[in-house]
């Protein structure tokens, strides 16, 4: 194979077998393929699209370019919730203490901020002493014991689309659909969740400009996943104004807590409910709207803010896990005097 | 200025100014635009074009990317001739003497071969002793004394063509009409000749494979050529079967040499009277039937020929000059008996 005829191959718009994706990711993460042909095949990815075949064929390329997460320890309850990104999308923070507290189990690897959406890792960054990176053991059995664990997506999870993602960066070919699918799927593939609600938003916050093109985005993904066995649910949801009312990283931690004491904005409570209620339905089976009532519940019995303590307290540093509590209880009566936390 | 930008600006369809072309080469040239911007940016352009106004910036910017070559001691009478390749295609070896024979003056660079099409430089080279790079000096000095001198374009005449031709090659972005026509033109310009005559391969054996986008290449290099204060004139000329009977290099000479003989394959010389009747009206003014009929009358004269073997002969290196002429008087004795060289 050479690299110059598949690049023409996909300029003229022709389909890529699996071989040939696989020797592009293998090739490309070998060096034999350049940051240059891989930015010409991106653009013409850009231009002439991917069928669903090829797609899954580069999320599997990717996701296997690097060190595969083994969940099975977890049995079938591992649940992840992948944001496309929006403004004050603080949910992961609120959703997995709420889906642990029913039984499902969060062992989620979550990024950074992208462009000008925040990223879960910088929110949960900071809170002072929270680890964002755990060993592999200790970042399984802390799920193990808590139902919850969110560290910081490392280096080993995809390196070719971590690769291919800082190139498609800076060569304008982000926005392509296929190459946006195959980058969140690789990466939720290798994380190892048996079970993956993807929340697509759509609107002026969002990459995602169009709902039409948000539709087309979440179907390619969700047939992604069946095609690796996994059960995948996406959700399109409105990013024209920012979630709730908080944005910035603190802020939006205190305006997760509130959420879970059962407070806060309407919005952001609602969506948390909707996703949490397909993640347990993915994990358990049965009804959804039978599991959103089940989650208010534990919102408004505070089951699910006793999750999130615990789960800030498994993963501070130990030292920090006094300095949390007082820092957080500080700031919350500050903003929110109608609930007290830790 | 931002290079993503700019490729995203291309992406997206839309017209880069001058400033914006000459920044995209100058910092290509620096280094600070690597080749996987450049690949990303050609594919771009593959899909979305440029206008006339681009191509030309394109072009000037690559052309000064390196040195000018000063041609003006020649006066208006530097004639320049580019074919975009072709099967057999030796009307260089016979246009040059014959122009020259006629008072143009053929100071021009060459290249090797591309693809599967040979180069003029290549068959020059399979002359004995001819050599085919000059110095600067010396290159005006013989075209002033013989009407005639061709050298390879060396490294400095517009390197940044140079530098994304190669970069193209390997990309898939070669069959880009406004690639293919900044490219040529930027070296034509580079090479300081008033007056250019274009022929423009089309079929099946050329890189231009049907006349619609023959004529579009032809018109966007006419058009680059007159924003450049140039003469120029292009033809669209058959490539469906190769030029004359002779493919080779050394026999593609031997051809050249009948054709001066005024022998040779019809449609060979026919295009070189047409070639060289439009280069005379370029350089004199006048009606092209005429200059035609007297290019006509040079062949059969005997004049190119002389014109030739002088050419050869000052261009070759001094001790091979006797073995230039008993080399091909041998050969082509052998091949067309009818017509004896040197």
């Amino acid at each position: 194979m050479r690299i110059t005829d598949l690049i023409e191959k996909k300029k003229l718009g022709y389909v890529l077998s699996n071989a040939e994706i696989q020797y592009l990711i293998d090739a490309y993460m070998s060096g034999e393929v350049s940051d240059y042909h891989m930015s010409a095949f991106s653009m013409a990815v850009y231009f002439r699209g991917m069928e669903k075949a090829e797609i899954a064929a580069l999320t599997m390329a990717m996701a296997r370019s690097g060190h595969m997460l083994d969940l099975s320890s977890l049995g079938n309850q591992s649940v992840d919730k992948h944001s496309t990104g929006g403004v004050g999308d603080k949910t992961t923070l609120i959703i997995a203490p709420l889906v642990a507290s029913l039984g499902g189990n969060v062992a989620k690897m979550s990024g950074r901020g992208l462009g000008h959406t925040g990223g879960t890792i910088d929110k949960l960054a900071s809170i002072p002493g929270y680890r964002t990176c755990l060993e592999e053991d200790a970042f399984i059995r802390q799920a193990q014991t808590n139902g919850i664990c969110v560290v910081q997506a490392g280096g080993t999870l995809a390196p070719a689309d971590s690769k291919l993602y800082a190139l498609r960066d800076v060569t304008a070919t982000v926005d392509s659909i296929p190459l946006i699918a195959s980058s969140v799927m690789s990466k939720k593939i290798a994380s190892g969740a048996k079970n993956i609600v993807l929340d697509v938003k759509t609107g002026s916050g969002a990459l995602m400009k169009s709902l039409k093109e948000s539709r087309h985005l979440a179907e390619i993904m969700v047939s992604i996943g069946k095609s690796c066995d996994r059960n995948v649910t996406a959700f399109i949801t409105d990013m024209d104004t920012p979630l709730g009312n908080a944005v910035g990283n603190t802020l939006e931690v205190e305006e997760a807590i509130a959420v879970l004491c059962d407070q806060g904005p309407k919005d952001l409570k609602a969506i948390c409910l909707r996703l949490a209620g397909e993640m347990l339905t993915l994990v358990h089976g049965g009804d959804v709207a039978y599991w959103e009532k089940e989650a208010a519940i534990s919102l408004a019995s505070g089951k699910a803010l006793n999750y999130f303590k615990d789960w800030i307290r498994a993963q501070a540093i130990p030292n920090f896990q006094n300095q949390v509590s007082s820092i957080f209880s500080l700031r919350f009566v500050e903003t929110q005097d109608s609930c007290l936390f830790l």
